[in-house]
């Protein structure tokens, strides 16, 4: 990366030769990783230091227009910032990325910032096919969250396969109680059909909440015509349980509507990956969505789509309507470069461990207070029954825990509203614990210590 | 905001009494203006220092759940991060903004985050109704650009007045040679119907290129049952001018169609601002859309809605699906802060100023050349004739000034296409410069004596 | 720290009382050892956060009259800077420390800066008595290093006792082969008369190289009036071992001559201080001076002089000449913060394994080469003799483990030069390595596989 | 300085390979002053941005051993630290400058900072000539204020001439009321005696407190044998002027003696340049003395020692004992790169326009109160008589200023005490105030209203 021009010029500098070139030994070892970078443009093994990361993007952002000293800047709008301030907390993208006419068109006023735009879609998408989807051709980071990213993907397949048409498309959708897909579907202008959660033994685990096929199908016969795409789900809180993805898939194929995957907080799970490997090659998958901050440890607020098919990409990437703030691009960027290949895989063996952790210390409350926990075999989340629990109390309990700084367990009290439970055949109330990517093994410990306290107390 | 204790705790530690009282009356100084903005909610008439804005976001952000020590977090995502840097580049708000339900819900996780985009609606809001809207009651910050936020606009009115049916929306707009808003209202599923532009004497200026409200009245006789929404616009490149937004209100308000404003960077035209007041007390306006980098010298990526009607602010922050990133809304935040009222008002004034310079620099290229300035007198931008060049090296004045570092000039040459004009009717090529707010005098110089080069060069 | 108010004027911002009041709690916690830290002022059991190590810079510099914004400085100096990188690296403390009068003294430009030193002196001097020298009284960051700062402490002795004439002071000291000890009393004019090192079996292990309490007092006798100082040494590398401090302590009192300790990196090693200890109970301890760099892993740059008598270290503070850089003061602040007592405790236990594994692991290469490891008990060092390398090699052996990018080993070949054994009496060449405080484990055990690949490629 | 296989590699990434041609002369164009630094080593005519300068340390830090990720480290101090931010606080340079030896000795493990180190005094020295002192030839940054170095030259210098014997060495010096030099030169063992300060018409004035050769000689003939050097003065408050620094350079030369000039803030001053050049030309001068703060506006700590005898500053660089911090010499290096020659000479400029201001308004209170400027022409500072108040009063002067929150005026009553006038035959008290570089001139004005203010209080 540095001319060899660089060393010569340090001569005579009252530092011996042999030091000089001793030292660019190690000089030349932090940055030998960031030229790698540019030319494999895949996911580093090992985690890059800080100091790294500040430099690939001190070089990129300094690609940009509103960095050159020497140009003339007479548009509407040129990077300006008011306070450097607004540079550090940017990235230092401060012409966004993007252009009127496409997310990841080359802005011709920021290269640095169009080349970070598309090294990080190539390497989120070296690391995700690595863990396990390596039939997906294109990844794209979106500046928004999953919900939106859902609606985003179907409003650009909608464009690619030119199937809208002056009435609004009608999407089938698999229950989840969760309400930014469903807003995000009414975003883009569509109309929602959910498909009912049901509550028992299942093609996945012994109970738990899942969805039949057999009712999507006779739901999709009685307005087939109008349907133009189906959201299937992989990841919600227990007792939720993943779809048949594979027989969506199969099913969209046959039925030729788009299939969009909410993987929100999948790519975690290997297990999932599989299934949803699986289900491209047996049937149809256009779009897979997943949260960055929810997978790769980012700060709230971008997702990632991928698709075997990168013209489905380039679709989806030319609805969003001009220049988006490159933030959550760079962050992920700055995640994913902070934890090298390596660095994530042992992550998401530690959120295995953990999951194993919470599991057997929530069964040991269980035990103590008559509650089981529900075997759906959930890979992040569990779920304990709350049947013993005088339900006017339940309230209490989550109001407790939120005094005793534990944030985070969802309580669902199905007498009061079934929302959340993605079904209306649960027979008890529950809470549910999380031991998603990142989590500390003693947060998971403490609370649980925490949760048996809160329930001694309102018994 | 310190305690007494504080200072007191500071005795026998060396350095005498007065010292520390003297040395506490600067301290409390710098403090003041934080403890004014949280009690006056409003942008302070003089710019924040540096050290005052990172302040303000460490006391804010240090109320968001992730920054507790002593939390027990479990949820499936808890504002973690892999890296510092992360926490630096989103100005430590790593939970985003906004809940599943609404892009202003408060977030239990994230007090900090909540107060901080509270606090910068109310700012923005402040310093809009200062700037000569006072009619408008509700300001809210999206962390998009003005295409897709005109598109937010639209779904939230439609979803407000209840008005979407199983049909698309169709949706009036003049003509806007720009992709971004014709992409936004698309984005939410609407279908639009253009009001061309013409070009002569209007209602604004001696010459330019308008629309015209006969036209409009015309267009939506035609199919009026269907028509859910006009969308107007107050700024273009030169030669466009202004719609006449006042009859339009008026128009909008007859036909009980919703009416929004694309004032992309009007904020910084306060005779902009004067009809926009007038149209909204002689008409109807629901929303006004302006971009925060535009007017406010933020990095890309944000945009302002504000509307007379608080509610309808409401409907529109409850259209968007989950969380979003909080980078655009604390860029605003900081950008505001550190002008403070005086120094915006300056930088307006300052914008006024080189709007002049450039129209005088570029006159007298226009008369060395034969060429004429069109008299549309455009706020921020001039255009300039190039009716005595050869049409066939247009394309080459462009590439000149590019590798003369010169970024911002817009070369329309009608002979290849109209696209950038507005209309159909202009007679001949033309360039366009712009001196908007935070533009430098010396560039505007620099960047007319390198035109002339450039034309010499071609001719 | 925080004034109730503030949270009450966070009430009707969009975030409810509740929310506002739980997220008060966290963040409480973290400024709450801030102010613990101004009342207590001694180490934190636990270290601290980046942020609240920030945070109590930014209070204490924002005392300084040059972040006044109200002040008007007409002074010849006014920790005016030109760039803001410089309140960056300074730590914000523009106006360094002291006054010309002295190096402690209370700055009136500079509350801050003085507060910031004075609790930096109490903090270091809190740990210092609580490992194991709780007889010390008080305690001075200086910002030079060991040499410098023993050089200092002698002239402020002379200074205190009055015994400075005419005539230069002759100081007597124990031998250590290091140049920055005989520059800094030669600095302040002294004349160094040296006791040679003798090796083999002594007072404190098996054999090793060490001074003869016996020679000292021969020396003594033959010019006693014009001795003023004695300085001993607790640290070298192996195998020179720690001076038989007590005895000089007693000769010391008899002989009525000041005594300064060398203790350059003896704070982490618990056997020192207690040496030292019982030195001061038994005899004549004047100052003890040890680096910041060494002993607590700040940049290179500091000490810390302690003494059993507060007098003297005023004495000592008074004889420096005008304000001095803050830098080596709040380096070391920052370092005992982030580390907290605790975490400065495990770095001790760490680095007696380490020392522990070094010994092995050296022990191996010397069986395989028939060498010895010196048994000189080293608390931080380790040598082995090279008795069966060729002396003309041993050279090349140091530029292959340089070469190997491995630094810190020293190789003292005696057929050369003896300086660095501290004596005339080695019979052999030897190597030493060091398990300092910090260093990691696996460095330890690389470093020995790369010496060993070394004397097999000379041999 | 980059490869051209950087730009290369950047190729195929989604941005054309004109845009990345482009962007590459904006970002060639922010290395390119960089790299002519480490070719020219001298001052650059046009101010850094703040980017260039932290890339700067960023480059040379990197070269330290410390940074080297592929190191193996068992020295018994390696740099190491407990936490980033004492990275951050000290420029990057953890392993200080020096090495046990000599102050500028190339230290192995720091090439980096021995790089900084050289570069800092090559470009010190580069913007000293070129003010007017083209005659010094080398030039020092040492890591402590005016008053040590005072002390630390003369120790250099008597090392340098071998004139050091048993017996202390006697120092002349013209009297300055300060006390940091009388106490550097007691710190190195140093005997002082003082020049009287006379007061009247002289060399220099007409009116002022000034030094007379002849007394300078008399005081010499009484006790030659034992002289060794003298240290004269070029800066200090009004009413003291400059000494006739030409006639001590001969006396020196005369009698062999060396001579040390204070020139503590005199770099600012051309004409104190032009009278040290001559005095070198027509005599003798060893060494300069110039503080880093008064003169280049970085944090207090530092000063600069230049000598016509670049074997001199060898010498004094050899008497310091070990390594030293390092943040004395990167913050002036980090000042000198932000301001520039241009911009320091503009800086010149402005502090010769603000003394004058400065006269004048301080005239306006004179001539309102019946006193008068001291006519003793100070290129700083400008002293007011106070013959007028009540001399009880002007201790409450001070007061009413100090809490009217002026820092920096100096009031000499000298009733109470002749010290801080340099001389015994002043005839009233007086105030001073200074116009120094780096101030504001609406400082200026408001300090003059706000004595006025306070005189009228206490009359």
């Amino acid at each position: 990366m540095w001319k060899k021009e660089f060393f010569n010029s340090l001569e005579n500098l009252g530092v011996p030769s042999h030091m000089i070139k001793r030292s660019s030994i190690g000089f030349n070892a932090i940055w030998k990783p960031i030229m790698e970078l540019f030319q494999q443009r895949k996911i580093p093994e090992l985690g890059w230091s800080n100091f790294q990361i500040r430099q690939l993007l001190d070089i990129l952002s300094n690609m940009d227009s509103d960095k050159d000293p020497g140009s003339i800047r007479i548009g509407e709008r040129e990077g300006r910032i008011s306070t450097d301030i607004l540079n550090d907390i940017s990235g230092g993208f401060c012409h966004g990325i993007g252009r009127s006419g496409e997310l990841t068109a080359a802005q011709p006023k920021a290269a640095g910032a169009s080349l970070m735009q598309n090294l990080t879609n190539k390497i989120v998408l070296s690391l995700i096919k690595s863990l396990g989807l390596p039939n997906v051709k294109a990844a794209l980071t979106i500046p928004f969250g999953t919900g939106m990213s859902i609606g985003m993907a179907i409003r650009g397949a909608l464009n690619y396969y030119k199937i809208d048409f002056h009435e609004k498309p009608i999407i089938l959708m698999t229950q989840i109680d969760h309400k930014s897909p469903r807003k995000g579907i009414e975003y883009i202008g569509g109309i929602i059909e959910i498909i009912p959660g049901r509550y028992g033994e299942n093609y996945y685990a012994k109970e738990g909440v899942f969805t039949n096929i057999e009712e999507i199908k006779e739901i999709f016969q009685t307005n087939s015509n109008k349907i133009s795409a189906i959201v299937s789900s992989t990841c919600f809180f227990a007792p939720r349980v993943p779809d048949n993805i594979k027989e969506i898939a199969k099913f969209a194929k046959e039925n030729q509507i788009i299939h969009i995957i909410n993987n929100a907080y999948g790519l975690q799970t290997p297990t999932l990956l599989k299934i949803i490997r699986q289900s491209i090659d047996a049937g149809r998958v256009d779009a897979i969505i997943q949260s960055t901050d929810k997978n790769f440890l980012t700060p709230v607020g971008g997702a990632v789509i991928t698709s075997p098919n990168p013209d489905l990409i380039d679709a989806i990437s030319k609805c969003y309507a001009g220049r988006a703030s490159a933030s959550p691009v760079v962050q992920l960027l700055v995640s994913l470069l902070s934890m090298g290949k390596q660095g994530y895989l042992s992550k998401i063996e530690k959120q295995q461990q953990n999951r194993k952790i919470l599991e057997e210390a929530l069964s040991n409350v269980a035990k103590e207070f008559n509650e089981h926990i529900i075997e759906c075999n959930n890979p992040v989340s569990c779920a304990m029954s709350l049947k013993n629990v005088n339900p006017d109390k339940i309230q209490d309990l989550g109001g407790i825990l939120y005094n005793l700084r534990v944030t985070g367990p969802r309580f669902i009290n199905i007498h009061e509203d079934p929302f959340g439970s993605c079904t209306n055949e649960m027979k008890w109330p529950y809470i549910v614990m999380n031991a998603a990517i990142g989590v500390k093994k003693e947060h998971i410990n403490e609370a649980v210590v925490r949760l048996k306290r809160a329930i001694k107390q309102i018994k």
